[in-house]
């Protein structure tokens, strides 16, 4: 069986969102002519949105955002499609760096980015590529952060538009979808129960606020761990407890990081966890649990389940990492819902017809998606729920406007 | 017994911040010399911000923002700590205007607004208050909307800070302040179970998204009404059903607004409602339930409990309206719990004094507080909270700045 | 204005079922010739119980349950409608022991208890009020608790319905009645925020559950403390934390007690907690928080807000006691919602009507009510929701009853 | 690698009680010279409970309760082990049976069933098997409930301890293992969204709820269907819509069967459901979806996803069900998590432990767990959370005990 159509077929009837655009789209092949080059995590949900690029004209490449991320034969179905793929699962670092390269020889028109790495690719070895680029659409916190300060030191060579900025995205896929996504493949990949579980949260982002929802929705006491002083206090008002990483290591029976931060958990708190600990990343890049720090301090490595290694300490307990420290929900499970990746990728497609339609009026800067943008899609969702709401009268939009 | 005294001593052992900034600025008396002129809801919190003031140095002169949210007793208090005091419980629309005049005669410094009655005030009919005028700080969302609309006419002649668009302000007031406030009040003037309910909640903004979580939390079905879409499919996300409120107002129990809109629950929506239908206004005008319709619709209106009258509808059912349809947490209740109006009070405090130091180089524009400000408030929750947080090491600060 | 009047009239519109009962009974008045006598908090709810019953043909005589609870206008309206009526607020243990005696001189055929004051009372001093007696049915967990006692020693000499082991009154009364009434009075009588509090509820039986979830629906962390290994065990799994009250007296903010038992907080609890502490007792007796000892151990008492006293302790710190430590939402309170008692009083009126048929049949023991009536109530309240649910199939029934 | 192994050893981890056990039994061996039939479905964790009952002293012989259920790599190490092992993943129906058949050959002293088909058969076809049975120990609702049917018809043989009714089961187990391993397997078979979605429950039992419970916590709109008066009401009053399968069969996106009941949903409802419906069962049972009309009805059927079936419907429509209808968590998933499991086969060790002592002395009826060894469970599981609880003074004990 052709498992990877099947996969890809079983998220194009919940990507009603797409399945719309394509409908408006599919005549008018508003794309045709232009290459677009994608990295990101390559599985069914991205692969519809690259079929979507196409069936509106456009000529896709597409590599990976994390080589562990890639499906093969979702991949393997792409290209039977007329997709260009450069991803392999088995890839290592070089392999992956090697499909950005391949997607940069495509020299494509538009790039959609999930992390930056082929745009700050192409900003620094491969300068030859931003010749034919008019512009970058970056899915990610992580990507967005680098492109500004990109753009803050005056290297951005051309407009970026930043979808994670946009509502549709950062109020739902952030939440919704990392707060899901990252206890389903915690619970699918421990089969621990949560409820009653101390769970420790580092981080109180759109991210980390949806762990910590859904670790509560499922019976846990949620500690959180903060930096920021007004995100502590509401995740205080919020019915967390929030204290130092330092005290909150030695109670935590999970623990999540989302961040967007290096080392939030490093050696001294991994010497002061219980037996058993089970930690997982949520952020973009494997840096947030100390995963060398913890090679560095571990007496012995063991494979104890699958996507879980357990590393037995000096002092004799035994704690597990999943997915070595990446992003878990990709890495060790499907990635975020269906529909949460219908509402991102509408942002995509319409910031793709965006960029092709404005590039030239746009300043080499990181640019927000017109709120516009952002209306219509949620529009369109709420018309895929078939959920009707109110409009304002003439006498309330007056009121709205006036100050008497 | 002086009840009034009373009051205020009690809300005084919860305001810990402002007894924080007290503490800090009372022998320095950073704001001697100076007239501040307040208009807001006269109880016990705001007359211990209006003592807060004095024991900074200040002279203070204060009249209500709305007449019936006045509390006599601490109003009395408050004259015999020598507070100039213009408001009435009993004032009608008239008098509390000539409150309004009269904190005006006394030509004001600095503004403390609630609504900005006081500030609009001075720039319409009292021009002759602008004179001495150096700055105002306004507390609502309301209010910063109508000084915004006469920013945009070119009409506004001093600097404003925006208190309510400080992340310490409304991630906390308007969220948790109204929500339990808002519910505190239902509860008291009713009796009625919210477990089991329909509560609708009209508008889905930061106030509405706290009466709609603590409907949840009290175990209602909640219903939620919006004109905007990005917020109507965070409602539905959040586990809430939304839906126009032609069809809410057939099934609804319990109904709340808190839209900023007038009008939000009209004539054909009191027609729909079922027998013994409540209503209540959590937005700052009364003018969210179209009283003057149901006041025309109304075959016989009485005094169905304290706060509470009740209107017989043409169809022979009989609805029941809160506090005339006025803001109920405070109509009808004792307003916000003291610790949300200490915070938002020391970003008065700190917006009075910032005002006093920077008026001169401030545009008279509508201005944020600086973040520093919101971080600080932060940090002296956190210490009366009794709670640490995480700080950056080095090497994180470094990471978050860099792009690589 | 009759307040008393138009309290009742307030509460009969939404006890819905007690008015399907009216509708349905009111003719045929089945208990004409009856008298029965009752002790009970006496409040809108109860005087409308008293008044249905009286529409049933019963002769009704009244007192209060607990001197506090009592509220003279409709004690007066009460007697106006012709019941007998022996309670007053101001009324101290003396005349709260006179007034059960006078209930006891009418020689009443069924008793309605609520904390089996009156039943002890025929049982002890009062053998002559036996005569008559017929039954008695019994409202909450600890006036049934004492008539087992009384049962085990062979003391028990007519027939005592539970109703408070009904279904439809342990599983909703105790849950969700107390759970909103008790942090309405305690929200009302504060003005604290209950967001971002360490809340500490003891006992974590349907009261103790329902409070604790309406803790955390109010937006607090909840810590629970228990003797019953279970039940800790389900708080725990209920995402609470669970310790000894010597732990938890240094970190609550605010404290329910729902235990049944006496002594719950005390001396050495008392001198552990943070200034500022707030206690509150939601179980049916004045002992869970040992009011004794906190006198004993104050070096000052004074009156903080009403219902609220203060105690200043050794240690100089403030600790806040409402409603003296009875029974909070009752003494400083309206109650359970009035949608609550109307189930409770559906029971009730369906239990005495049970003995009034059945007494002669009846052991003279504790019954449960048969389980038809739970259901009957149950589907009376479901009428009134509007709410319509599935029936079994004949093959689902079989299904039901076979093994194979 | 040896698989099988890894998964046993990742369980014991997490499995303390039963640690707890085997440290304190291990040596005394207390089940020594007793054959132990065991019918469970067959993974890690019953597969380490099958280890203790060996480490105790027993020889065992075990079979699955459902085909679909076995873990073929668990079970082979089970066999290196020495137990007895007569279960395959590839079984049919006609296998399982002779599965169940090759257990009564052993002719065990105890049994220890799950669903009760082994005990079933041994009362009916298989009666040679009594002769040596000692007693049962079964750990379903639907299994006590076929053998309290037998117990009513006088055809019971042998003691049976209904592990299920003891608190520490079936407040747990039925709550929070299937609430949550239930969420688990449909987020991990289907990856759409939860939150958003109408959810439609039906049966508001233990596991009723806690599959609510979770939907809520995830997100959902909770509509819960019922044919028990009381349990709708307490529905409701949990926040929850109730209504028929009639109307909840038009609006819901994700349907959940915990009745125990058969043909839940059925024809006239699969034609009501939109495009897309998911359909999973949580009952023991693979009745509670008419799959036998699903599959009359359709026109086509085919393979969606692993574990997913799509049907479509005449009327064009596709819906989809998870594992065939059969219970979802462990068909499609691996079953409770493994605390849960932990804290059920502690209670079924100290049940078979009880049996092997007092079988003598036990009438042949369905009888519980002594409440001291629901109590010991909890202690223990109490000790594993490092939780330390109240105990009673003796003050409070006798007035716990005395009724003035």
């Amino acid at each position: 069986m052709d498992t990877g159509r099947m996969k890809i077929e079983w998220v194009s009837r919940y990507m009603k969102l797409l399945n719309l655009l394509r409908e408006k789209f599919s005549k008018e092949k508003p794309l045709a002519g232009l290459r677009i080059g994608i990295s990101i995590h390559l599985e069914a949900k991205t692969a519809y949105l690259a079929l979507t690029l196409s069936s509106l004209g456009a000529k896709v490449a597409i590599t990976g955002s994390n080589p562990l991320s890639t499906q093969d034969d979702v991949a393997e179905t792409l290209k039977n499609f007329g997709v260009e793929v450069h991803a392999k699962r088995t890839h290592d670092e070089k392999e992956y760096l090697k499909g950005l390269h391949k997607v940069l020889d495509y020299h494509p028109d538009l790039i959609l980015d999930d992390g930056a790495d082929l745009t700050v690719l192409a900003h620094t070895e491969r300068k030859d590529a931003l010749e034919n680029l008019k512009g970058v659409s970056e899915e990610t916190t992580t990507g967005v952060r680098r492109l500004r300060a990109h753009e803050k030191k005056g290297m951005l060579m051309v407009p970026v538009i930043a979808v994670n900025d946009s509502k549709m995205k950062f109020l739902l896929d952030n939440r919704y979808g990392t707060g899901q996504s990252t206890w389903d493949s915690i619970m699918r990949n421990t089969n621990v129960l949560i409820a009653g579980k101390n769970v420790v949260v580092s981080g109180y982002g759109w991210c980390g606020r949806g762990i910590a929802l859904r670790a509560k929705g499922l019976g846990a006491n949620v500690i959180v761990t903060e930096v920021d002083p007004v995100k502590a206090v509401e995740a205080v008002m919020d019915g967390f407890q929030v204290m130092r990483m330092d005290d909150a290591s030695k109670i935590g029976d999970i623990f999540v990081t989302a961040t967007g931060n290096r080392d939030v958990i490093r050696r001294e708190h991994f010497l002061n966890m219980k037996d058993g600990a089970i930690l997982a990343n949520a952020g973009h890049f494997n840096v947030e649990v100390s995963m060398k720090e913890l090679e560095e301090l571990a007496v012995k490595k063991f494979h104890a389940r699958s996507n879980v290694d357990g590393y037995v300490l000096p002092n004799g307990k035994t704690i597990f990492v999943i997915a070595e420290g990446r992003l878990v929900n990709l890495a060790a499970g499907d990635g975020h819902p269906i529909e949460i990746m219908d509402i991102s990728f509408s942002l995509q497609v319409l910031s793709l017809l965006f960029l092709s339609k404005n590039h030239e009026n746009l300043e080499k800067k990181v640019h927000l998606l017109p709120s516009e943008i952002d209306e219509e899609v949620a529009r369109l969702k709420l018309k895929a729920l078939d959920v009707e709401i109110d409009s304002l009268t003439e006498d309330q939009r007056r009121y709205m406007e006036g100050w008497q």
